[in-house]
């Protein structure tokens, strides 16, 4: 990757961060709450004296998790970028990490060039609840029907209007999105569903993950996701999911 | 297994239990302070309206957590098991919880008659600490030389006295145990080390586990624990690891 120094002798560094977002009002800054933003520019401003924003392939909403969100800072820094690694992870909370630092070119945008974007939303599935798990997984007390699941799923994949998965939509807002995938993978204590998507809108993996768990439970056959598709109302399709077992896979660029 | 009921007409039951210890001070009741113990007690109080003494295999340690611990009460209860189980887990903080519960003979007592207990610790290894693992294991940056720990370890396993290995142990103590297995398993971000005895005594998981490190990262030969061992004095060994990569496994009968 060639690397560019501005006219003002800032550098554009691509940071990739892990965090439990528990304890977080979610990704984006907000007037006296606790942010994972906050908490990095803080970090930045700490290791470079200087004021600079932080900007994140997209926000992640409060209390969902990340083990691969991107983001990108312009600094002052002629250190190599492993060194700002050690010294932004000294001043960050041990709740979030920078996993990787690399310099990018001066143009690089963590949101305006991301192509893809994966997460997976967590069930633990157990007639009892898991002291282990409760932080970052549903819980769910009898299997689902995986077959029914990933038959729903595939027809929710390919270029399509999600306006039924979407918390907030203005009439006039694009809410068309090419889902590259949406996977239901059976691991040893329960699923993860991944949903990789060109880009997703407010709530969407949770509205999606949502539905597979209507149908995986036998609540709706998996032909239903064409009528909730078909409706564009957020009316139509189930309850999101709570946001504690969803996570930030990876971005790709 | 066959059951009693006790001429106070008190069944027993064997009760698995899973708990995340970071906000316990271990098993044990203790005045004023927040253990797990109290806190199934607590419990059984509140769904049999009885206080009755709930006994484990063994206390574990302030911050260690526990997937199978094994404790026994005997109360006036005339439902099924699985019936308290659900009322038990109704009771118990979401960090705490009974994953099975059954009747067992009017004699049965959770530490006398435990026959082998398994630990492991947990060592995430990585460059960089990491969000998710920081309250369940171990942080290495560099990855330590399994092979050593292995030799290391081949070596501590059988009939021994483990007075090295020991918090405190008074000059008359007996410190004999028997290690049936000390094993080092290579997982995808660290490793984890299973001890399997007839019995621990204060710290040994940890000071064992600490020792194979020491090894592993070639701050000693495996030849020393031969020393180690003979020296029957806990100066000799390395410290023990923090409580926080410590899960009690499983208990056998």
């Amino acid at each position: 990757m060639s690397t560019d120094v501005a006219a003002d002798g800032r550098r554009t560094f691509k940071l990739t961060l892990a965090y439990d977002g528990a304890a977080y009002q979610g990704w984006q800054r907000q007037p006296g709450r606790a942010t994972i933003q906050e908490r990095v520019e803080a970090a930045v401003c700490a290791v470079t004296g200087e004021q600079a924003a932080v900007h994140a392939s997209g926000r992640t909403d409060a209390g969902v998790h990340a083990l691969g969100q991107v983001a990108h800072v312009r600094a002052r820094w002629r250190l190599p970028p492993e060194t700002l690694l050690r010294a932004l992870n000294a001043n960050l909370p041990e709740d979030v990490a920078v996993r990787r630092a690399e310099e990018a070119p001066a143009a690089f945008h963590a949101r305006r060039d991301a192509r893809r974007k994966t997460y997976f939303y967590q069930v633990y599935v157990g007639p009892d609840r898991h002291p282990f798990w409760r932080r970052f997984a549903l819980h769910l007390r009898r299997p689902p029907d995986v077959r029914a699941m990933r038959a729903a799923a595939a027809m929710l994949t390919g270029r399509r209007d999600f306006r039924s998965f979407v918390a907030h939509a203005g009439a006039r807002e694009d809410t068309v999105r090419t889902l590259y995938f949406l996977r239901v993978l059976d691991a040893r204590c329960g699923l993860r569903i991944f949903a990789c998507a060109d880009g997703f809108l407010q709530h969407m993996v949770r509205a999606l993950a949502g539905t597979l768990l209507q149908v995986g439970a036998g609540r709706a056959p998996p032909a239903a996701v064409r009528e909730i598709l078909a409706a564009r109302d957020r009316g139509a399709a189930p309850a999101s999911l709570p946001p504690h077992g969803l996570f930030l896979w990876r971005v790709d660029y």
